[in-house]
Order: structure tokens, then sequence, then C-alpha cells
């Protein structure tokens, strides 16, 4: 008879740290929630589109309707948008549910999951849900070194984890170095590629991933309407991958993951492109209003393709919890990366030009 | 080297078959969604309460931003509702994330689940889905038969499901005989008792078993928003356990598994006393209403203690479908069981009057 409740490997998880919400900030500072900027979870600093409202405002008085299990009017407006047929697409609970779900139906306990050093929190956190060993390969100045990620496949491997661009570094990886990746992976290997931040690339760094999953039978494309699209609070995200992957995932898929005004609004969002083209006019505006001032104070950062920047705020251990306080007693959140193996680092979203002045005032009070 | 993606486990599993929606059976039989009348779900007839979309339209203008990973104002309301400690609620997207975390989290590969025949199609996927060993225990008159769930559970058992008022029977287990079985069950295996049904009891059969969360540290109470609280759309549960269940159901939990307006309209509807009880009332004669209509058609039906009746409607094995069937193409959607191993009966959910009445005129057409 055990004495502990839940298998080994479910007690030795240590559970993901959220961006503190702007609430818990004003609770435990004795601070005016209007006053404070929240630059931690990599969020749309427009908040949700106009065009969501609208489809959201349309689709409250069927809430007491469950969803519609199958998304069949997303999955359609998804299928038009990607040119792949409805029955490639999975829809989340966010990208994280995607991530969670694709653990769930294709590695079980024992085998083995790879992924990279400094990559998204919940990789490790899917695999140990299994009960999975993980795999973690050392990063290449930041990033993904996808050499070494293919050396590091064994026998027991099933899934591979990539984030292109990643969190919480920003490093990204091009077109030919992925595809060169995608041909050495054994073809009972699953490839995830986590595209969460892709739409804030330049158009020249963007490619069609989901004509690699046409190619590519053991790859599964993920996306996520939490960034860019500004609908974090509602949770949608979705999976591109050709059906004997999409059936499965189905299998271990909640049948009413994604709620019913979350999918009105991601179709609205979907074709909202001025929206999607003020936030990346924003974004880029952003970063570099953030790289000149981290240069202005001799900080090292990490080149990003996302819309946040890893910034090295000291030399010690205890450099960026220190930062961080100093900046939450100012009322600025931002995300420290510890938890990562980042102590010395922050990693700090780009917020509109009037947030990021107000942050980058209180980080000069703070190194001060 | 496998031939095939995924666990054998995972590709073993049937997934849920939900109820149809509106808009699928307008495309299918060429109606006017107008026209329809959807008895599939066990819904709210009511909807969502104005209470919940009072508070969801305050929430919209936060929803580019993530939702509160600890539900901190919600459990808040619950802990005050229930009377226990914020931090012994876990927030689920629905129930049904509730019985999934409860699987993952405390059961692993090889293990078994103990739950009844006739009960909820989730117990089965949960426990499919972990790689689990299901011992399903044969009803009794439609129900649980506790002592026999109690002489199953075996060394390697680790959880056992039970739903009251269970779904899709509508049977009800008094709280003298649950809190026996209770006393029954070794101290390392856990209880879920799914209570989804719980608010359409009458007062006199209702008891806090929150109480018995106090008493008994392996068992963990789910509830739900999605029945009586008129909020299936947006996905929102809960459950109840001490701490030490608590905490590994959080290491599984996705961590923004509930998205914010759902977190908004919850709060609001739990403090709506009259949406419930105006629900309960409706229940109640629409009950009536398909009690005394089964009778003169001569009709047996599961006595029930949900929004919903069990009804029995031929002896063939082709019944329920057929009768779903012709029902379907006079616009009306009920619920077919035959993948709960109960092919000639239907699941009808109580609607409002009319809706009953549209039902039990087309039901009359559809034996004739």
């Amino acid at each position: 008879m055990p004495n502990q409740y839940g298998p080994e490997y479910v007690r030795a998880i240590a559970p993901y740290q959220a961006g503190k919400p702007i609430a818990e900030v004003a609770r435990e500072f004795g601070l005016d929630e209007a006053s404070i900027v929240k630059l931690a979870s990599n969020e749309n600093p427009f908040g949700v589109p106009e065009s969501s409202k609208q489809a959201m405002a349309a689709a409250v008085a069927d809430l007491g309707r469950y969803p519609d299990a199958n998304g069949f009017e997303l999955k359609a407006a998804l299928s038009k948008r990607y040119d792949v047929p409805a029955d490639w697409i999975t829809l989340g609970n966010g990208s994280n549910d995607i991530l969670e779900i694709a653990a769930h139906a294709f590695v079980q306990g024992g085998q083995s999951v790879v992924y990279s050093q400094y990559s998204f929190a919940v990789y490790a956190l899917a695999t140990q849900g299994v009960g999975a060993r993980a795999i973690v390969v050392p990063a290449k100045a930041y990033g993904h070194d996808l050499d070494a990620m293919a050396a590091a496949i064994c026998d027991d491997t099933r899934l591979v984890f990539i984030a292109n661009p990643n969190n919480p570094t920003g490093t990204f990886i091009g077109a030919g170095e992925i595809e060169a990746f995608l041909q050495r992976v054994p073809a009972h290997v699953i490839v995830v590629l986590d595209e969460a931040y892709n739409e804030f690339l330049a158009p020249e760094q963007q490619f069609e991933s989901a004509d690699w999953v046409r190619k590519y039978p053991n790859l599964m494309v993920s996306r996520t309407f939490s960034k860019a699209y500004g609908l974090a609070g509602l949770r949608v995200g979705f999976a591109i991958a050709q059906p004997a992957l999409t059936d499965l995932m189905n299998r271990i898929r909640q049948p009413f993951n994604v709620n019913s005004l979350a999918q009105a609004a991601a179709i609205a969002a979907l074709n909202d492109k001025d929206f999607l083209e003020q936030g990346a006019k924003n974004n880029a505006a952003g970063y570099q209003q953030f790289v000149e001032a981290f240069d202005q104070l001799g900080l090292e950062y990490v080149p990003s393709y996302g819309n946040f920047v890893l910034v090295r705020v000291g030399d010690d251990d205890q450099a960026g919890a220190r930062v961080n306080l100093a900046l939450l007693r100012q009322g600025v959140i931002v995300r420290p990366v510890g938890n990562y193996g980042l102590p010395q680092w922050l990693r700090i979203s780009i917020g509109l030009p009037q947030e990021n002045a107000i942050f980058l005032a209180a980080l000069k009070k703070a190194l001060a």
C-alpha cells in the first residue's frame, strides 16, 4: 500500500510559475491597480481586438449551450487560411493545451521527450505529467542546437518540442535549418513545432510551416491566439498535422476544451489584418526602444524575434530576483527566469511606448 | 521502432460523442436553426444568467491578459460559500477537466480505476487516457451498486468515480449510503464524488458534501457551473479536497485552464439564488410533464434526480437510434445512449415547457 497519493513523477512536478496578475501585485505591495504596468506574460498591449469583442457579444446568448465540440466554424476558417483540410486541425484551450495533449497522445511513461535548455517551461511539465524522461539538450547562444537535438534522439524518443521563436530567450531558427532537422528526425518521432510567436516575425522571416506538414507526416505545428491576436484571457490555440496525428490528439482532447466565446472571437481575430499590423508595428518600435536603452545602460540582451526581450540585469545569481523585486515595488511586473536556469536575467514583454518608458525608468532606479 | 504513433491505450480510445450542435443538425437535415429544439446535453434552458452577462461585460476589457492562474477571486467566493480554505479548491475547464486532472494526478499506467456501469462516459476516457485498467462494476437498477464497488477495489486501485445524481440514468444515492461507502474505502484510494447535478436535488435530498471532505482525506467532490448555473459554453467546474490532493491536482492542471470570462461569470452565478430557484422550479415541472406523458405512452423510464430523463423507446437494439433519427428529422435533438450500452433508451434533457411539448409531440409521431 502506498503511503502517499499519486505517482512519484507527479509529486516531483514543480508547478508552472505564471506572471503575477496585476490585482495580486496591488494586494501584495499596497499599490493602485491602475498605476501598475505589467510586462510579464508576453500579452498584447492592445488587448482584445474590437472585431473579437463584437463576435463575442453575438455569441453570449448561446452560452448556456455547450461549445461546439468539433469547432466546425473555427476549423473552417483555419482550414481556409492555412489551406489544409479541417481534419488536420486540433483546437486547444490555448496552445498550452495542444502541448499537453501531444504529450498524452504520443508518449507513455518511461519513453523520452527531447527539448532544448532555456525553452518553454510547459515542455518540461507536459513530459513530467506523463511520467516520461526528459532529454534536455544544452542551448547554443541561448537558442536551440538542432544538430545536438537530432543527435540526442533515442530509440525510446517519441516527441521533440521546438519553439520558434523561442520563449523566454527570443531566439529564431531559419527555415533552412528547420527543414534540415526535419529530414534527420526518424519517422516514428513526432516533432511539435511551437510557433506561438510566429506573427511577430518580419515578413521575410516567415514561412508557411503548414507546407512542411504536408511533407512530413510526423510534424505538428502549434499556434496560439494568445499573443499577436490578443486573446490570452479567452484560451484558444490550435495544431496543424496530418490526420493520423490529429486523430490521436482528438482521442485525448477534452471534448469541450475550447469555450464558445473563444471560438467566436478567434474567427474574428483571424481575419483582422489591421489589428495584427498595428501590433507588429508597435512591437518593432518597442523593441528598438528597449534595445537602445539597454545599450545605453550597458546591459546585455538576447536579440529577440518575439514580443519580449531577455535582458541580463547583473552578474550574481540573485540579480534577477533582486531587480524584479525593486521593479515590483515601483508597480512594474516583469518575469524573473530563475526557474529557467537564468537567474541573472529578466524577460520583459514589449508594451505600449508609455508602458515601456515607465519600465525603463523603473529599471534605471532599480539598478542604481 | 513502432510502426504506429502513440501508446496502444490511446489508439484504443473511442472519442466522446457530444450532443449534436443545433447548427450541425440544421446543416445535415436542411432545417432552420430557429425551429430546432435541443434537449441533448443537459443544458440550462434559461441560458446564461443575466448577472453573469453583466460580470462578463465588465471583464472583456482585460481579455488581452492571461486569466488569473490561481483564480483568486473565484476561489475566495467558493471558499466562502462552502466554508473551506481556498487551497482546498481546484478550478477546472468544466468538471470534465477536474475528472481528467484527477486521473492524471492520482493514477499511472497499469493501475486500476473503479466506476459503475452506465456512469458518465468521461470516467472511461480519463481512465484509458492514462493507460489505467477500468474495473466497471455492474449497475443495480441503473444506478451505482456501492457494495459491489467497495468489494471491487483492488490493491492497485487508486481512484473511484461516483456520480450522484448519475448521468445518463438520473439515479441518486442518499447521504447515509455514500458515507457508509466512504468508510469502507481504503485510505490510499481516492474517491471522486461527481455532483454535477447536485443543484437539481430537492432541499431534503441535499447534503453538504464539503463536510465529508473535512472528514475523509481521500475524498474529492467535483461540481460544475455547466448545468444549474447555465454556463456550459464558458467551461468552469471545481473540486473540493484536502490540500494533499489539491496540491497534486495543481501540478497537473494547466495554469490557465479556466478563462477570464468564466471566472467572472461563475462568481456572479454562484450568488444568483433567483436564477437557481427559477431553474429548479422549471425542472421539477418539466419532469412531471415528461413522466406523465411517458406513463400515458406506456414508456418505461428511470426515475430521475437530474435535469434529464432516461426513457426506453423500444425493445430492440435499434430502437434508440431509430427513434433518435425520427426526432432529428423533426428538428428535435436528444441523446442516444447506445455507447453507454443502453441502445433501447434515449436521454432527454428537461427544457422549457414549450420545448418539452414539442419533443413529446415529435416523440409520439416517431413512435407511431
